[in-house]
């Protein structure tokens, strides 16, 4: 799989996607990652990319021009078109499901806004699909687009190891993660739940699924309307319900 | 204000937080970051941070005591204890009001998570606030720390010039922005909308009125209950509604 991403802070990437999990998949081919700067796409010689907006206001647009050439110029190199993502507060929020999507893709490029916004005749054109990161405003897609290319690669067939996926699967089943606790056994007189250092299996999962449900119900309750919950779980939620109202 | 944030990759912040608008503010003293390497508060030989889960489970466990010892330095150097933030998929979903909720406070620590989670007691002792940036996997807190700094930082007064600040208060009216241009007037055969060349100002308002309601209404309909509307732009969406259906 590969990410093409036009920015005006190309340097803003490697610092960031250059290490750690996907650092290690680009290392193993897994995943290619290039950064372009839009400002070498610029045919003004002082590689202007932004101009004032037709009808007045304040801020800036990015320029139709030099994300064109951006976008073609990196079309020509492909093997196959890419699918072309602006990153921009209209977008659909990012999420998990649409992290799985990005994976039907081969090619992706990513065009980080910036400024008051970019010319609507990319987004007419040029664009298959805007996605947002969240209700914020950040001053760049920069940052949106490191969150896109990191949560979609980790999703890459090879890029966990056996021990790092187990995460994926536990937001899966909709259910927030049950608390964890590592040594000491006590630290400033505060101790890890016997039952975990029980060795008692059995009673182990029963806590784990306690309190995973019991977390899900005090800090995400949205999630539980989603989530697919065995008899057994339906019971424990009642049960938790009843505790806490 | 200050943000100090604890981390296994301090290297990642300062390509990201360094420059635009976010190292303009750190160099006028609008803001102050500091990046600390969780590595170091370790009291392990080693430098180890983590270890495995109490009653099994594939992944590891960030320990205590290097956090602890982490916040609790960071608190010393500073003149008033500071917020503590811990980036986890179990916290409120980040916005723009949480941004503007960041701002009452001097001081923030923020801690980012890695491996498979953070050892229960500092959740429970240490941590003021669990806050995520979505519902998606990121491979650690780092990406989802960059945009809190960021999306905050821009609050700040000061920060952002005249200019840059008209984005924030177009958001602020709940709705999506209007389609932009800028030159050419024609590019490759796709002119801008007639009334933006016309510099006839009221025409100009009406139409970018109608057009952010309409691609709020197309695209993020959701917005649209939380909107304060106008009797005026009201009797917009619904015309909208009628020639879309």
């Amino acid at each position: 799989m590969r990410f093409d991403i036009i920015t005006l802070f190309p340097d803003m990437f490697e610092a960031v996607l250059g290490v750690s999990i996907i650092g290690r998949a680009r290392n193993a081919g897994l995943l290619d990652l290039y950064f372009h700067n839009l400002r070498d796409y610029s045919q003004d010689k002082h590689k202007r990319v932004d101009d004032y907006p037709y009808g007045g206001g304040l801020g800036m647009v990015l320029k139709c021009e030099p994300i064109f050439s951006a976008v073609e110029s990196i079309n020509e190199k492909l093997d196959s078109k890419a699918h072309v993502v602006l990153m921009s507060p209209k977008g659909k929020t990012f999420s998990q499901s649409i992290a799985e999507e990005m994976l039907n893709y081969k090619n992706i490029i990513i065009i980080c806004g910036h400024y008051e916004g970019v010319d609507q005749r990319v987004v007419d054109v040029l664009v298959d699909e805007e996605i947002s990161l969240g209700d914020f405003i950040l001053t760049g897609g920069e940052i949106a687009a490191m969150a896109i290319v990191d949560a979609t690669a980790r999703l890459i067939p090879g890029v966990l190891k056996e021990k790092e996926s187990y995460e994926v699967e536990t937001f899966n089943n909709g259910l927030l993660e049950y608390p964890q606790y590592t040594r000491p056994a006590e630290f400033r007189g505060i101790k890890v739940p016997d039952v975990l250092l029980s060795g008692h299996h059995e009673n182990i999962e029963k806590w784990r699924k306690y309190q995973s449900i019991k977390e899900t119900f005090l800090k995400r309750p949205d999630l539980l309307n989603r989530a697919n919950l065995t008899e057994e779980e339906q019971e424990i939620l009642e049960q938790i319900f009843e505790e806490e109202k």
